[in-house]
């Protein structure tokens, strides 16, 4: 599809950020995506020296699809549908896909050092994960980041007074946290790496490619201004966030995120699904703010700390349930258990601290149509 | 040793509180304590019916007892010092021995409510204590309260939904530790109704009788002004104070209170010290006030609501210490130890949200020497 030029003249389009901003923004990403995509092949599964690359390289994928994607969802009506509808659903099997090795390792990360926190141990963190998770990195996967010499060397075994900081339940339910999400992790890897070489990827590749340099507008798209698109979107984050129990949330120390800690229900916390909701929602906000900047969105620092109180609230609610699920595995000691019950509980106050913080941003943050 | 009277013209006390004030007030509580003496043998040990004037007539005693005692140290050198030394630590025994009955009680009570706001339970609070507790009460303590249509009848049972409300874990959690702890308040019921009985408790007895007529002041202490006493014991709590960690605990979420959670060091807490002796020393200064307004003291709010704040400090600080203790019983089932985990981490963010109370309270309070 040409690129189509606007007569600066006119009146409808004067001044007005329209479809034109849209597709240099898409071909920027689908550029940034190509590269990062050759970046991947030169390194992936490669020596540990370029692993550090690979995963930058499969970061920045991520990056460009999440950004492509949602470009697609909020500016749909100047898109061409039929093209939209058939990339989208591929774009996010992508990026879910590339990042679940990474969720993965943050998890374990998260729990490791919470474990060292709540023994009261004064070890530098880096070191602290690299301690705990020794010994099973033989086969370190490519998109592992070692620490520094800590690679599977002598250099990373712990001290006897490091070692002396956990307790037995602390040390063993870390050892059970590193086993089954390391596993987990190791199994990402394996599928994100048959992902890359698929047929159905080499699909997506091919149609970003195309969208480097033709992005798929409607005929009207050029002249038509973005704004009404981007205040929608920001209507539906207001929307959402009005619905959340920010009230609550802003009264610290509410107890409210534990509520259900040890319900019967399996999926014991439907609470933290509008959270979720709304970090999805924020970041589509602050896309379509980049698209109607054309790249120069000026930082907004409390949108960024909202968007960042969200992550953490989604961090931490899966470290929670991985340390229940983890709880639940057949013949585990006590001490072990109680170890994951104190991280548990731990990892749910870290999503009443989120909300909270998100609600102190928000209060700072007054949404306009980008 | 008979009351001297002072010559109001006197300059050096004109308008001054002096020591005659607290041998007033030291009448006042010696009278109360033996108020709370007699009810207490009218209605001790009897039936069901006396067994909350029991409660309320063992709580005058140790209401009383803590003043005098207070007193005694706030303003020693206005009292004969033999008799002091004498004296006190016999109150301070007594209202120990008396309150240990109560503290297990409301520490069990405290758990399991926690445990059924952590299984999401909706129940009405007392009866959820009730029905946790029904079934153990067979020889319901003296000094217990029921509740009302609890007493160990059916209508204290169960039904099935109430149960289903609590995982298998948290429902062995909370009959693991009510055994425990109503062992340790049956254990705690016999002391004290034996240290009634002791000629210990018949010799601290007469000397708050003779308080009640004569109190023991030296010989200048009537024309002694009590404000600089009572100014020692407001900056000896301010002191405690300014070496709070109190920039720590007004921001919420500060995580502190459950670092060492997973120690293996057997008393984990030692932060909690400084936070029990502002409490002790918060009390001293409130009834030092006591004893300067004649009992017509003003109600000073946030000066109440910081002493509440070190109280639930106090018990969440014991209760989690009680699930940790209760963790390491032996034999025990995964699912208990976890949910005594989440427990123990329940009632130390309990401990955090106290403090953060705590601070919050004391910033809207000057002390001033009363």
């Amino acid at each position: 599809m040409a690129q189509q030029h606007l007569d600066p003249t006119d009146p409808a389009t004067a001044g007005a950020v329209t479809g034109q901003a849209l597709a240099a923004y898409l071909r920027a990403q689908a550029t940034q995506f190509l590269r990062a995509l050759r970046l991947h092949r030169e390194t992936g599964g490669s020596s540990a020296g370029d692993a550090a690359e690979s995963v930058d390289a499969a970061r920045a994928l991520r990056r460009s699809a999440r950004r492509i994607s949602a470009s697609l969802h909020t500016f749909r009506p100047l898109l061409d549908p039929d093209w939209s509808e058939e990339t989208r659903p591929e774009l996010a099997w992508l990026s879910g896909t590339l990042g679940l090795e990474h969720a993965y390792e943050s998890r374990l990360e998260r729990l490791l050092l919470a474990l060292h926190r709540l023994s009261g141990a004064t070890m530098f963190p880096a070191r602290a994960v690299g301690m705990a998770a020794a010994g099973s990195r033989a086969t370190a996967p490519v998109t592992m980041k070692a620490a520094p010499g800590n690679a599977g060397g002598p250099a990373g075994s712990p001290t006897t007074a490091e070692r002396g900081t956990l307790t037995v339940g602390a040390a063993k339910a870390g050892a059970l946290l590193e086993r089954q999400l390391t596993l987990a992790r190791t199994r990402a890897h394996s599928t994100a790496l048959q992902a890359l070489g698929s047929s159905r990827f080499h699909a997506v590749a091919d149609k970003v490619a195309v969208l480097a340099s033709e992005v798929p507008l409607t005929p009207s798209a050029p002249t038509t201004d973005l704004s009404p698109l981007a205040a929608a979107a920001a209507e539906r984050l207001t929307d959402a966030i009005a619905a959340l129990p920010l009230v609550t949330a802003g009264h610290p120390y509410n107890a409210e995120a534990l509520v259900h800690g040890l319900s019967p229900d399996p999926s014991p916390h439907p609470q933290d699904g509008p959270w979720h909701q709304v970090r999805l929602l924020l970041r589509l906000h602050r896309y379509a703010g980049e698209v109607l900047c054309g790249g120069n969105a000026p930082v907004n620092v409390p949108l960024l700390t909202a968007g960042q109180a969200l992550n953490r609230h989604r961090d931490a609610s899966e470290a929670a349930a991985a340390a229940a699920q983890a709880a639940r595995t057949p013949r585990i000691a006590p001490a072990t258990a109680y170890a994951l019950g104190v991280l548990h509980a731990d990892q749910r106050h870290e999503v009443e601290a989120a909300r909270f913080a998100f609600q102190q941003a928000w209060r700072k943050q007054t949404v306009n149509a980008p």
